[in-house]
């Protein structure tokens, strides 16, 4: 595993890819790609660009969901296949422009409730992050779980102020159970307190959708549409990302310019001249189109700390998949994590320097340091001139041991930048789909786990109503239920259920031997 | 790798390790540790469990600092070696009880602004996050890197409340220089708000270092000790993470207990009755004892999203080794990922499900669902029922994919609950780090990357010296300092010069054929 990676000012200047416009640079010089591996490929990429001509032409680009894939019609409306498409992106679009206009210059609402989950929340909550600060219009929380002391905690920092919280209930199917329980919880706390919840709510979800549905008959305040043509991971820059994002303040026109910019590098036949190109080769060099390796997201800025995560959904629910387009089992996909440089070097960049060579590093770089003037912390050096130190010499050593990495320059972090860099990804994640020949853009196994999830409530109700004044043991709780292969299952209902008294139900001692009854 | 698990009752209950004490329960049934396996560990089992007991005895259990390795006796001073390690650690935890009295009731102090990294910031900021809440006695935050720009927000949100704040800079060297870099920036902070900065610091390092020395000298406001024999990333329950909870209003005492009961535990002769040692013999069993899978955790509980960032550096800084103890080249290590259940279920569980079998998930779950009572969100199920249902239906289909999985369950998230999960970590790596050989207390690659960040910054000076009024290529300033071999290296440091502006430096053009040069 330990090659030692070829690296040299010639090699970084062949594999180097800048845009002025964007002023983002992408080097993939570190990484095991060769120029004969590239020219090895080049069927393939060729396959990959006409495949990704055809998804933005409207193709049935998931086909296992019968569905167009839409995203990048989002940030160019004049690209999407039909007009009407055309016109409900470019009306929404204005439509959150004129909403976050209105609830601004209202003043009546400080703070926005944005509840939703998975795609319906990282993207919001890693642009709120990157981008927020002091002058934002409005402060942002999120409900991103079905976590009742998560919510709890939400409700007390908003305390009084709920009565002048926006609530965003954000989900494309409106069916998501996170989400609708956290509506549902919303709402409750909204009577506790005396308020009218459709007077503060506002619905994202797919026309005619039961949460469009329910927010239609009960009068919310708005309804923006989600489309059956944007995924959830895909949708940062649909109604989802821009109207949180709108409301707390930021350029969402930057946003989209700003992934309109990329989207459009990004469509180069030339597999050197096409970041998102570059990207996804490199990743498949880098893991030998199989996962072998680890993807480690190191940006160096603090406000970049949620891009692994939203980059771990992106990544991880997009390529990792059972099946290939052609039916066969491949059990594909690359891990993701990391959080933040330099932070991260005094935690686990032990393991990356000297231990397992099973990852390859991104290294994401802000060149501009701060608003205003930095003092010098040591002669000749500011805390920005550290932080760059910091991944230069990291990356080095990296180097040094034959770890590859990647290395991705921004000028800021501005929504313009945020635009980039997600359509970037997103882009890349398609090329490598295909590379590999999966299905990019369904995710069967959330759907699964949603089933498996209904399976134990109902297996709850079935153990409530057998349980009465003698006390059982789970294998006894099983037996009557002629459920002796769940015993394990009912098992962890009975201690959950007791350990809520739920029911009534309580637990008359512990571990194994516990035994579990309803007294009343 | 897509062995069928072996599940059934049986399995089950032979695996489970229960302590009423703590109300902790451990589940290892779901990996591949097999009856067969842990027989033929056993002898490597009590050669491992030996070692911990001279450790705790206070051997040099860290060979190559020359260090006793005393993080046991920070929760029972009772076993220190020695009565002065013993009386220190006694006193400490006194005079920081009695500290956090003296703040607390003097109310002149609002927030507490906590300057670390790595080892000084991950464990307090989990605890911080886990147990934080409105009734906390003081707000928290953290100087956690040398971005400026992540300063600058935190200072932002501190506002004019920066007189009414206590600073922690939080060293064991006294000497990192991210800490450094945020103890100055805040002095200068101080300095334009016309603050006192001693009269609101306070250090936490090793007696007599650079930075003992000069909060001595300028009469800080209190200094509290670090030890050598206590590593960065297990001294949570030192005063790097003593003080600041107990200043959040934190029962500090309760997690010393919480540590303690877990401590005696975890001393346990059988490998079946030891709840660390079943849970490093299951990772051993998961990841062939060389790190093969990656270690997915899964908290479901949001005030426990936190731990999968502190168990990286836990797990990763201390198993990622180049070098085991007799000298052999291993590259040890097993990486660690995660965020929280159910949200991840709408992320990279996809991947888990159905894509590449690289990784054991373990499953952190809260029996307790939240304070006060909850209302069903539908026909006989809470938020919190949906909550178990997720994690039990979600680790059922993993189990069914043939994914290995382990299953912790505890009580609620307290102080004495986050006490025994950090103890249990902590022997479990230091387990793990016996089984395989190598030693789990050192961080060479830390050391490294300082020294290779403070080459950059010399490089920056040598760059800053030689650039004038003539604009230069990368290349040419390269040249120019005879440092042709670092061309690329020069092209960073040019191109972060003059994003930001230092010493006057300008860009003219950019990409590679950017020329840089300094007008006046």
């Amino acid at each position: 595993m330990n090659t030692l990676l070829s690296t040299s000012w010639e090699r970084f200047c062949q594999f180097f890819f800048y845009d002025p416009g964007l002023d983002v640079a992408l080097d993939v010089s570190r990484t095991n790609l060769s120029e004969e591996q590239l020219q090895g490929m080049q069927e393939a990429w060729h396959k990959a660009t006409a495949a990704m001509r055809a998804l933005e032409g409207g193709a049935i680009a998931n086909p296992d969901e019968n569905r167009m894939v839409g995203h990048y019609w989002l940030r160019a409306p004049e690209l999407a296949p039909e007009p009407a498409i055309r016109q409900e992106i470019e009306s929404t679009v204005q439509r959150i422009l004129a909403f976050a206009r209105k609830i601004h210059a209202e003043r009546h609402f400080t703070d926005v409730l944005s509840i939703g989950i998975g795609g319906s929340a990282l993207g919001p909550m890693f642009v709120h992050d990157a981008l927020g600060g002091p002058n934002d219009m409005m402060a942002l929380h999120f409900f991103d779980n079905t976590d009742p002391d998560g919510m709890d905690r939400v409700l007390a920092r908003l305390g009084e102020r709920l009565k002048s919280t926006l609530i965003l209930v954000i989900s494309k199917s409106g069916g998501t159970p996170e989400t609708f329980n956290g509506m549902i919880e919303a709402q409750n706390a909204c009577k506790k307190a005396g308020l009218d919840f459709a007077k503060q709510a506002v619905a994202v979800t797919g026309a005619g959708s039961k949460l469009d549905q329910l927010a239609e008959k009960e009068g919310w305040l708005e309804r923006f549409p989600m489309w059956d043509w944007v995924g959830g991971r895909t949708s940062e820059l649909s109604a989802v990302g821009l109207l949180p994002a709108a409301l707390q303040g930021v350029d969402i026109q930057g946003m989209l310019g700003g992934a309109a910019a990329m989207d459009r590098l990004t469509r180069a036949e030339s597999s050197h001249q096409n970041p998102a190109g570059l990207l996804a080769l490199a990743w498949y060099a880098a893991t030998g189109g199989k996962g072998l390796k680890d993807m480690v997201i190191l940006p160096y800025k603090d406000r970049l700390a949620l891009f692994s995560r939203y980059l771990q959904q992106l990544v991880m629910e997009s390529l990792g998949k059972k099946d290939d387009l052609s039916g066969q089992v491949v059990h594909q996909g690359i891990a993701v994590y990391g959080n933040k440089g330099s932070t991260d070097q005094h935690a686990y960049v032990q393991q990356l320097r000297d231990g397992l060579n099973n990852f390859f590093a991104t290294f994401l770089v802000v060149e501009h340091d701060r608003q205003g003037d930095s003092i010098e912390v040591s002669p000749g050096a500011t805390t920005g001139d550290y932080l760059s130190g910091m991944w230069q010499g990291t990356r080095e050593a990296l180097t040094e041991g034959g770890r590859e990495s990647i290395l991705i320059t921004v000028p800021d972090v501005s929504a313009r930048t945020l635009g980039a860099l997600i359509a970037l990804y997103e882009r890349a994640v398609g090329f490598y789909g295909l590379l590999v020949n999966i299905n990019a853009y369904h995710q069967p196994g959330v759907e699964a786990g949603k089933k498996a999830a209904a399976a134990v409530l109902k297996l709850q109700e079935e153990i409530v109503a057998a349980l009465g004044p003698e006390p059982l043991t789970a294998e006894q709780v099983a037996d009557r239920l002629k459920a002796s292969d769940r015993v394990e299952s009912v098992f962890h209902v009975c201690r959950h259920l007791a350990a809520n008294a739920r029911f009534g139900v309580l637990a008359d001692g512990d571990g194994l031997q516990a035994r579990f009854n309803r007294p009343q």
